[in-house]
């Protein structure tokens, strides 16, 4: 493409320059996203969103696995429905956008655009079930949703994005924590697993908490810049869904009764926390297992002749047997473009693995194979080499991993006191552990004075000082937040 | 579930009765869709999500390997970008549901829910386009789209519904035909060889075609009453599209050209299809290929002891094995229903084969198969079962397709005047084979006195005297649509 040049040769800003604009960078150079004509409505470009794809299919497998099944609940909401769970519409209702006109006429009531879908699949099942036998229900679905921001940055915060939202049903109140805690463990494993990207997990305190939950849960990744990004929330919701929605069920017992619901989701923000999590001044850097290509190949032309006579069988050749092995191969075979264009164009967007054939390499059946995470390189016989393209990929996805564990652990700081903990906000932020006495006072006197928040209460108590207060409390972890 | 009686015991209307009362049946019955709160919004319930997750991994595999790939554009589009192409917003403004209030504030400028999205796409390509080496730009997008309809019914017309809508962009004009060609010849293949409804393929008159299309081509698949389902469309837009947006490119020549665009989608709207193709009287008939279950399993239990131990066992290992051979088998363990019940249920639901599985099989080592489609029963031994099974699952699959082949050839009618054509209409509908002269006034008085419109203009041209002037004309394919 002509404007690939300028895509791909003008340098990126340096992370420690401006890890905000580095970040941009990456995300448009990369051909991942591009700005909408609405304001903050991205384009998720082939490339992003075959990245998308490939966590999709595996999530999906997750879901199913854990005995879930998708359904489709409609886009617009009624008002009155969304109304119906009073913190729900409080904490949501201001971020709706609102269709007040349909087939050219002014609508009696406005229809929202679901911001999420509780509203709407809570009344569907409060016409669906009706006895203990029809529980549990285990439904997820894939769709787009909308809330309006005032700051956006694509996926971390649009206005419209991408996600999956399973709803369920329990019969009882242990059942639906079960669950919750499940889908909580699916989304660690999965972050960790198949983004590289290593969470912490744990409960939100009340004032982070999800409108209309009884208990939150989320993921939290640490971020380059030692901020921290909620990738994942699974909500407890209680009765408090079946009571506004009027759920009711016929228990074991013969009486009416009130099920438990829950629900969890994951978005499209998890691709900011991937490029955050690995990229660096040359681009993105991809774990192979969301890699849309996880090894490109170059050819080298010869000095004198013909690159398509000289080279280009045995590059198709290469990649046929690499493609048989289930490996995600693309061939560069661009004629216009010299192959150190082709090395940066590819670095900038995260190929895990650059395979280089060239007649040298061809007169002694080898290639060159370069790692895009450590720019290690090395001479491979081409027998055998679908083996060892896939042992590699396999070193690099547990690097990946790896290195972002001690990047976590590196910017963990354990304080014990409030001037400790400013010291740490004011230096290099990232987590920081410290005791806290439950008090949401305490909570948001520190928020305002630092900009830290408690990401997650960990699920194992650990007894610590507050560290504002003096008085007995727990350790929690904070951060500043994405 | 305690409602599954009342869902399954209760008959259907039979289609000689009542045709649509009986699709509408079907669809709520085998538990394919229920309605939302909103006019002309459906739930799409697990089981009918599980049928259009089977066809969108099949349709998405064929857009794939004809060289497209997928991304994703914003939902909402702003007024004055819809208002580019006149005759594409004549089309479709009377249909959009508009959002005019966002973050609590009324927005300056309305905003459409997309009811397709040339709009947008082509608003972004103008800026992603710069140069020939750019073209083409293949790119599909699965998504929700909305249009305001006044009647409405589960599947064949809802206001938001689900659908693939690809979107292209060519050098010549010979290339975009190609590609909408070669979408349309996609599309007819899907549907003759996954849901196994033979369709009609042509082009469209000028009064039947997409709003801003230079040309429109749809295949057209013929219901059990005698009217024609439109099932896909493939658009060559022309430059219209180009020239509205402003999507220019540097040619080979190094002048400023315009491209050439296309667009084609296929939606929720087939299930609607495929429900109307092959359900009788007792439900709905899913050809193996699209079924959520390609095999049910019900247990038959001893007349005396446990059937958890003496017959579940040995389901269970049924049921590994078929899996293992790549069958999608469900095991109808629950208790508290009668095989009967059972049978009817699943019969209801479609599932192509039944297997029963009972003491006295156990015995002899076999098991009953029974056909949905033919009713046909056969004592089948456990050894070698996945084979066998495999075999059944493909005759049913061909031999649906040949029945509905059939049905449309018994239902095609070839006429010579306007009173044969007439009295066809009256009779039994179908697609009616007559010649028409080109003119769209003559098109509008046939379908303004026999409501039958012109559903194709088939690829070859066979001269016909038109049926109402007796002027020189070719043949053309009448019926009545949905």
């Amino acid at each position: 493409m002509s404007n690939e040049k300028d895509r791909v040769m003008k340098a990126i800003t340096p992370k420690g320059t401006d890890y905000s604009q580095w970040y941009l960078d990456v995300v448009l150079k990369a051909d991942l996203a591009d700005y909408g004509p609405v304001k903050g409505c991205m384009v998720i470009k082939p490339y992003g969103y075959a990245i998308w794809e490939n966590m999709q299919a595996d999530m999906d497998r997750r879901i199913k696995e854990t005995g879930h099944v998708n359904a489709y609940f409609p886009l617009l909401i009624p008002r009155s429905f969304l109304e119906k769970e009073k913190a729900h519409v409080e904490g949501f209702s201001p971020e709706c956008a609102w269709v007040t006109i349909g087939g050219g006429e002014e609508l009696p009531e406005p229809l929202a655009i679901r911001p999420t879908s509780e509203a709407m699949i809570c009344s569907m099942y409060a016409k669906w079930v009706n006895s203990w036998r029809d529980l549990p229900v285990l439904i997820n679905q894939w769709a787009n949703v909308l809330r309006w921001e005032k700051v956006t940055r694509p996926f971390l915060r649009t206005t419209e994005f991408l996600w999956q939202e399973g709803h369920t049903l329990h019969e009882t109140e242990a059942e639906a924590e079960e669950e919750t805690l499940k889908m909580l463990g699916v989304y660690k494993s999965f972050s960790e697993e198949m983004l590289a990207m290593p969470v912490l997990h744990g409960r939100k305190t009340d004032s982070e908490k999800f409108a209309g939950a009884l208990r939150t849960y989320s993921i939290e990744a640490l971020m380059g810049d030692g901020k921290a990004l909620q990738a994942g929330t699974s909500h407890n919701l209680g009765q408090h869904f079946a009571t506004a929605y009027g759920i009711e069920f016929l228990g074991r017992n013969q009486e009416r009764e009130k099920p438990w619901s829950t629900s969890w989701g994951t978005s499209t923000r998890m691709i900011g926390g991937l490029i955050m999590t690995h990229g660096d001044d040359s681009g993105l850097i991809l774990p192979p297992k969301v890699a849309p290509y996880q090894v490109v190949i170059v050819p080298i032309p010869p000095r004198k002749g013909d690159v398509n006579e000289a080279v280009l069988p045995k590059c198709r050749e290469v990649m046929a047997a690499l493609r048989g092995a289930g490996i995600r191969v693309h061939l560069d075979d661009r004629d216009q473009q010299m192959p150190g264009f082709k090395y940066a164009d590819w670095e900038m967007r995260g190929v895990p693995l650059r395979l280089e054939l060239g007649p040298k390499d061809l007169e002694k059946d080898q290639c060159v194979l370069v790692r895009r995470d450590s720019r290690e390189k090395a001479f491979v016989p081409l027998a055998g080499l679908a083996q060892k393209v896939g042992e590699l990929l396999a070193t690099i996805q547990s690097g990946l991993l790896e290195n972002a564990r001690k990047f976590v652990a590196d910017n963990t700081t354990r304080v014990s006191s409030y001037d400790e903990f400013k010291q740490a906000m004011a230096e290099k932020r990232g987590f920081i552990v410290a005791g806290w006495n439950g008090d949401p006072a305490i909570e948001a006197q520190i928020k305002a004075e630092t900009r830290a928040t408690i990401r997650v209460i960990p699920m194992e108590e650990r007894p610590a000082a507050c560290i504002v207060t003096g008085k007995p409390g727990r350790e929690v972890y904070f951060a500043q937040a994405y």
